[in-house]
């Protein structure tokens, strides 16, 4: 096949499928060009998480990681790892190896270069060939337990800790399963095809064999946030819209204020990074489903259908807190969702959120439907954001009736990197 | 929104996402038309389950259900129900109820007209809302316990129960989990866009209430086998092209050999039904990714990239069971995989797969991803076909090494009902 290392194969290359490449693994270009030096060159600028010239790619260097200022896409797989080494050095070669492999599937490749030898196991597990890269991307996380664990400094980080990545005080109605939180890292890999995204992770999680263990993961097959103004607010498994006031890309000045890591934030080698906090919200939607219409909306302080809040009648109306009805009570009830978690109760304070619907089939202890959010949230520092918006959640919200939190979890996200390096890099620099 | 109950309406209805349909529950002409007599008209006709006007849609009515030989979806949500009443009137209610509702979801309309009265439960729990119906097709089974169970007549249906819907007996390699396998009822729902095919099982699930609870279920992220001469062959987790010789929708010479329940096949009630054979086969993924390709290719008897048999070089070349190599040994082991599956080796024995990938997460156990395949084969009896296949491929075949069957299910699939109709009416008529 004989590609060329050059900016305008590159993008050509983009455009092959998987199947087309797969069979070219040793003999063609893709394989040399990585196999002679690494830092293969996918083609696309430095200055952000762009899309490449295919539309189906989204770059994954840049200033920042992708997956989290990308258009969120329509499916999600997180999977958190557990470290089984007690090396530093296996820590560096294991997130250079996935960041390496990430860029690839990323580019829509697969996950390493030789995959017609006959006598070796295939680089790529193969269920993405001929898929397109939808949209993937990979974004990569570092564990408080990464830097310290009860109480030891495991991999000579502890120095290096972020103060803002503390683990997550326990919340108001915390039900939090163990086997369902935590972990020394983690990977979202976000994609609008779900084999794709399972793909990527299940080849992450291979190469991670001696070094690290999956410790939990998680599917979402519908995203409920938008994170770009161009996008339709999605309906949570409430059947309300969900991220209706979310930060989004375009606001450039609301992240650099909420969501990314500046300069004199913390360790320099979180600027540009960002922290990320999932709860695995399950829904008691037995109990839901039972309730009036307008006790639902009086819940979230929304219209069902519509999407408006109840001071107005279209989904982007202003949410005005102090509106009073005849009765003289508040139209938007002072236990409302939307009330708690609007920036003007928490002294302006935003979140980006990103989650995902998920269903995990059965909870056959109360032969209910296992179902909900997996709520995803980057922002600058989580005890000044995602916290103190939990503890007022978690006290007052009439929402809490029908959900409880399950997993939970804090991730140092760090910044993104350029061609040739490589995620988690400034940390061991 | 004023619409009137008549053939062009109606495809301009199916048209209306379920955004426009929502808000007009009450005042509408939906809820009224369905308020007043049922019946719901779609505009399509009676002589299969052709796709409706709207690309969206495909009809829920024909002689034989849709779900079975519609060109099949990219994603699927199944599941398992055991009835909790006992009363044979109850149970005829809810497949009354759940042929209505699905025939609502599946034209793009939400599960029930009444949605907007505000001392109400909503009909629809709403997260489709907006959503396009996505070929939404919802297939409603009957398990061999909805007639004999622990020797019970428990609905006076016993006489009526097919001999071809016996439980299925032990087989070779079976690691069945109770929970996750047999049921009194089914409901497959395969969809291209998840939620929509949540949004289904939830809300029959839902209607359930009272007379039947979600024994298993099961979520499928990605198609496994083709169903039409016009849809590209999936890979399955191992990589592999999955159902290349399948029987598809436009060999209806095949369907009324291998798929459709004839007139003197049994009861008459089950004419041009079929049954359905579900199998989890739990992959042990990480031993599968560490075996050299060889060895992989010889497993399943075709070449990992192109999906070729190994006696060929295109996907669909002929399976050459007799050809034998230099070395004098067949080209395709005697172990492989498609060589204990394919008709010439069953006496000419076919089934209708309609698999889908999944993964469940973690089993903590083992520590590893419990990812696989969602097995669904369709068939006219499955005595003679899925049971003698799976004796031999159980017994045999080289893939045991690397997958188990952790659950199990069958069920008769009636035939498709006339508008106003349900399905299971011929059972009880």
């Amino acid at each position: 096949m004989g590609l060329r290392k050059d900016k305008d194969t590159d993008r050509k290359r983009g455009q092959l499928t998987r199947r087309q490449v797969i069979g070219a693994g040793v003999t063609g270009g893709v394989g040399l060009a990585l196999g002679a030096g690494g830092g293969y060159a996918l083609g696309q600028d430095d200055s952000g998480s762009d899309t490449a010239a295919d539309t189906n790619l989204v770059a994954f260097h840049g200033v920042h990681q992708a997956g989290i200022v990308t258009p969120a896409q329509d499916r999600l797989h997180f999977a958190a790892f557990d470290l089984t080494t007690h090396s530093q050095a296996d820590v560096r070669d294991l997130l250079r190896t996935w960041s390496l492999a990430a860029e690839r599937m990323c580019a829509g490749l697969p996950a390493g270069p030789d995959n017609d030898s006959p006598q070796a196991p295939p680089d790529d597990t193969g269920e993405a060939a001929g898929l397109s890269a939808a949209h993937l991307t990979i974004t990569i996380g570092l564990g408080p337990s990464l830097f310290t664990k009860d109480g030891q400094d495991r991999f000579g980080l502890a120095s290096r800790q972020p103060a803002a990545l503390a683990p997550l005080p326990a919340l108001p109605g915390d039900q939090l399963d163990p086997n369902l939180s935590d972990g020394d890292l983690c990977v979202q890999a976000c994609a609008n095809d779900p084999q794709v995204a399972f793909h990527a992770v299940r080849n992450l999680t291979r190469m991670a064999l001696g070094v690290a263990v999956m410790r939990w993961s998680q599917l979402g097959f519908g995203r409920t946030s938008t994170t770009s103004s161009a996008q339709s607010t999605p309906r949570n498994l409430m059947g309300f819209r969900d991220g209706t006031n979310n930060i989004v890309a375009e606001d450039t000045a609301a992240l650099e204020k909420s969501v990314w890591v500046g300069a004199g934030d913390g360790p320099a080698w979180m600027t540009n990074g960002s922290y990320v906090v999932t709860r695995r919200i399950r829904m008691l939607i037995e109990a839901w489903d039972r309730d009036i219409l307008s006790d639902q909306e009086n819940t979230f302080g929304r219209r069902k259908a519509s999407g408006a809040p109840l001071t107005g009648v279209s989904e982007h109306d202003t949410v005005n807190l102090a509106a009073k009805g005849a009765d003289g009570l508040p139209v938007i009830p002072p236990r409302a969702h939307i009330r708690l978690a609007a920036p003007a109760t928490n002294d302006g304070v935003r979140i980006l959120r990103r989650g995902y619907s998920f269903t995990d089939g059965m909870d056959n202890e109360l032969g209910q439907l296992d179902a909900g959010l997996f709520f995803i949230a980057f922002q600058r520092d989580p005890r000044t954001q995602f916290v103190p918006i939990q503890r007022r959640l978690g006290q007052n919200d009439a929402l809490n009736e029908y959900i409880k939190h399950t997993g939970s979890a804090v991730f140092a996200v760090p910044p993104g990197t350029r061609r040739g390096g490589w995620v988690g890099e400034t940390l061991f620099s």
